[in-house]
């Protein structure tokens, strides 16, 4: 872990600016972890103190309200439950948010995040939004990735404090952009997670433990996934054509594996929406087309 | 392309088993090739005869009927478009199926699979099972991988000749057993492209491109996978306790991506039924433990 990185320096004695950590949870944790082993004199404040009590341990300093965390630090990182959590908390720290910048890694969404952010702005501070691909036990490490968005500005001053988290990624100005990423991406995952479960309940019905689905499934997952930039340079380009796996060969065969699921007595639920495309691009006269047109069955209406 | 490989030899000439392709799709065409590229005398058959014309021209046979082609063969592999076409296609080659070997790659189903066995052994033959997992190019190459199921003996014979076309595994000697991986697999992997299409559709209502989207997702998707595992272990114990991310945090999460999702316009309908697999555990008291118990909600209920 992080906390035992040799480069660990009394807090306060580095110039490394001074963060602090509002929120700790799983994350929350581990970031101000992260900043205190590289040597940023760092700030936590959780709503439940006991939560700070091994960082304070280990040299960080507990703060008694949020206000009094924002106060000190340069680099203010939240990470709460939600938006309404993170503005509640921000609220109570009122004016000693100016001038300083906001780093928001609460999962958010698209709406909300405009909002906070423009709510933050109007206190004097730089907002910055942060979307966090990686487990709590994978920050920092060449796994874990960050996208940011919003204040340019925030981004460039604290690149070196969020380079200890991951690799950073700066996606654009409107703030909400991270957390368009975040939750196409988090969509993504989500639907893994349906499949996962999908075929552990189908290797069930004929004793296959998942163990042994899965040992087969994760490689057969990531040669799969490496097809995906092919259906995406259809997608960006229109172009549908193909000579391989088509919409029409697609649906059989996902018909025949729902149908089968069935006599196995599985549900079919988590397959049937997918299903659903298919047709509706088949319907449409696209049966020849590749798989990747199902996206036209999902994309939002054009105005 | 393995037809250019450097031990192509004369068909006939090698003593290598002769094999007869019946089917020449997408994957039977690549079958046939890696068969004769690699020495065996090839026969082939399909129903409009043009597809074989490649093939004969690089020294494969072409047979009048099925039952010419699978006269000559030891090895009969069958790569049509479903179990009915494969029925009616050996039905054709009647009694010259005794005492061959038949691999089926026509994508089945378990019930289907187990009647179709049992009609070709009542035929006189070994019946063996394969689930090709690889596309048509990646055949013969590290990525691809094949499940057998069904005869130990046509198996154990041909080896030799199944490891031309991917790492060869035999799952078990119920002739269905492959096609449960099958459609365990392929299941898993229509999940995947779930979230895939979910994740370019979000992306698109930001202006963010399908290759930008994907370019992030493939390595978060990998990234996930690898904690599939750990999932597995969970639900093969029955143990499902945790300390991270647990069923309550992933509802709150997914059921925040699903709004947010609306509220950018673009459907929810694939993701709402593990939102629904999520919320049965959390009603039944599960919040605190691990997200692999979505499982029980799936699962086949126990007799």
């Amino acid at each position: 872990m992080s906390a035992t990185s040799t480069t660990t320096d009394t807090a306060g004695t580095t110039g490394k600016p001074a963060v602090a950590v509002i929120g700790l949870g799983n994350l929350g944790q581990v970031l101000a972890e992260r900043f205190l082993g590289h040597g940023h004199p760092t700030t936590v404040w959780n709503r439940s103190p006991a939560k700070a009590d091994a960082l304070v341990a280990r040299g960080a300093t507990r703060a008694g309200t949020a206000a009094e965390a924002v106060a000190g630090a340069e680099l203010v990182v939240v990470a709460l439950l939600d938006h309404d959590a993170a503005r509640d908390v921000l609220a109570s720290a009122g004016d000693a948010l100016a001038g300083r910048s906001l780093l928001n890694v609460t999962t958010g969404t698209p709406g909300p995040t405009r909002e906070l952010a423009a709510w933050v702005r109007d206190w004097g501070a730089e907002y910055l939004d942060g979307a966090v691909y990686a487990v709590p036990q994978t920050i920092g490490t060449a796994e874990a990735f960050v996208l940011y968005s919003g204040s340019r500005t925030a981004f460039e001053t604290h690149r070196a404090a969020l380079d200890l988290l991951g690799t950073s990624t700066f996606v654009g100005t409107e703030p909400e952009l991270a957390s368009v990423y975040d939750i196409a991406l988090l969509s993504g995952m989500y639907g893994m997670f349906s499949g996962f479960f999908q075929a552990v309940a189908l290797g069930d019905t004929a004793g296959i433990g998942a163990g042994r689905i899965t040992e087969l499934l994760v490689p057969w997952l990531n040669a799969t996934a490496a097809a995906l930039p092919e259906f995406a340079a259809s997608i960006d380009s229109g172009d549908y054509a193909t000579e391989t796996s088509n919409m029409d060969i697609n649906a059989v065969g996902l018909a025949n594996i729902l149908r089968a699921t069935e006599a196995q007595g599985v549900p079919t639920d988590l397959l049937t929406p997918l299903q659903a495309l298919f047709d509706r691009q088949i319907e449409e006269g696209h049966g020849a087309a590749s798989l990747a047109r199902t996206i036209e069955s999902l994309r939002k209406p054009r105005a």
